[in-house]
């Protein structure tokens, strides 16, 4: 099994997985982080669980060799769709997700018995009714309202900024619906939506808490390499454990803690990644797509039906 | 070499291509359509040309056994990156693109020795420069204005149609800095963009010629099959080359002139493709993208370098 000084790998379709690295990082200063953005495939958030659970399965197949610690599944729709199985296929990797550290996070949010509770995602992770599932699981009453919300991604991986008219009224457009059911919370059901988070906290107003879920992630994963005797030593440090809550910021490259693949265009991971992470990063190593079909060994036997 | 009752492959990233397709037919009523969508992997409008080229030619390997007399890149991101390297690597096969075609049309549109042209298109289609140069090689002095658009594709897709003041807002303030160059001819550079025409229209004003490389490719198509001397006979009867210009709606479905792969989510396909094909498409097959790479023989030897 991996030891203290394994790595975390943190793995997305993309660049919105960085938001749960950057948490992760703060949390858990001393670990060595792998991440591993599947750009060539992006996004995962319109596709099936089928394909998705293959895309998925492939880059924790190409990074088993380096004998992970903990696997976060840092993007919502993979953690929706592909969790289970992975978890089923890979029984001596940690691994998890940031649907249930969301859905908890929201009902700590969230008062009563009955909470009205919002959730913005992409449209996969909608139609898997995975929000639904773990918020009900400890709330059984509470009632969840899911907006498919496809455009913000791309509005997000185009550079566009809260000062855009555009992405206000896509916003406005998209929270209506939610906000007329009166929600005490909403979900940020995709870890490319932080970063429009000051414009909707805004929209939703001060009655309405907005839940990330990359904070109680990064959480859930200290939690559990704790528990496990795996956090590295330095963690235990009592200058560490008395942290302030207002944290240091991270410090500019080289980040010798942080190692990055892509399967496609690392240039431009390179220019949007510090959009996500708030530091420079230097160009990330790439996995072509092919090499990672390739890693699993498929038989190539009579595979066109013609 | 493959007859005249061989089918013609329409290959595209997802949906827009049928775009292409429904002027295939138009121009081609006999001809057996092959069309394939590479739902899983779209879209290519913001990956590189290593990536892009990668799937295209899996897929053409795939249905290489069809031994298809034509195939049809209608994917303007495909066309520009990938185009050149797919024909070298099947020289035995005709196979277009739909950039040259809408250049030419932009041209044909454009009068003077030097035309301003607007051409809006994806991230990748403007970063290769392929309409300028295409444009160019025709017209040395003409001023190319590219502008790449990357919410269109989303918004297409999510099936928001021209009424919704996001949709014109988007296209205002893209077309803003286009139409401050005073073009005469502005290509639409993707096949998904003929969808909102007539918004398009309106917004650039009659002065400014809407080119849709669609139809142009279909002529290009037709053009080519008939010097092969490859079109399908009943093409040739004297009543079908006296067919008006004002052509009869599509017939309902049964199509079985047509056949669709796609390498993910079937039913979305088939309740998005009646809005590019205007008619009714039956739920096509799906082909994993697994499979494509199966099909490739690919080495599975040391893929991980760790």
């Amino acid at each position: 099994m991996a030891g203290s000084d394994a790595p975390i790998v943190v793995l997305d379709s993309g660049l919105g997985g960085l938001t749960v690295v950057q948490s992760i990082h703060r949390a858990l200063p001393y670990e060595q982080i792998v991440y591993f953005g599947d750009t060539a495939r992006l996004p995962y958030g319109s596709k099936t669980a089928k394909v998705v659970t293959q895309f998925v399965r492939q880059i924790i197949e190409y990074l088993l060799p380096l004998a992970p610690k903990h696997v976060v599944i840092a993007c919502n729709t993979a953690s929706a769709l592909a969790l289970p199985a992975v978890r089923e296929l890979f029984p001596e990797l940690e691994i998890t997700g940031v649907v249930e550290p969301g859905a908890k996070a929201a009902i700590t949010a969230a008062p009563g018995a009955a909470p009205v509770i919002g959730v913005i995602a992409t449209e996969a992770t909608v139609r898997s009714r995975a929000y639904v599932l773990a918020i009900q699981r400890h709330r059984p009453s509470a009632k969840v309202i899911c907006r498919a919300t496809p455009l913000l991604v791309p509005i997000i991986e185009e550079g566009r900024t809260a000062a855009d008219p555009l992405v206000r009224m896509c916003l406005e457009q998209y929270l209506r619906p939610v906000l007329d059911q009166r929600p005490c919370a909403l979900v940020l059901g995709c870890t490319h939506y932080p970063i429009l988070r000051d414009l909707i906290s805004q929209i939703v107003g001060d009655q309405v808490a907005v839940i990330d879920s990359a904070d109680q992630s990064a959480q859930d994963v200290r939690l559990r390499l704790g528990s496990a005797g795996k956090l590295r030593h330095a963690e235990m440090d009592l200058a560490e454990m008395l942290r302030p809550a207002a944290l240091p910021p991270l410090e500019l490259s080289p980040h010798p803690w942080l190692r990055c693949y892509v399967t496609d265009d690392s240039p431009r991971f390179a220019t949007l990644a510090s959009r996500f992470l708030g530091i420079a990063v230097r160009q990330p190593e790439v996995v072509l797509p092919d090499l990672l079909y390739a890693n699993m060994n498929i038989a190539a036997a009579s595979a066109s039906p013609f």
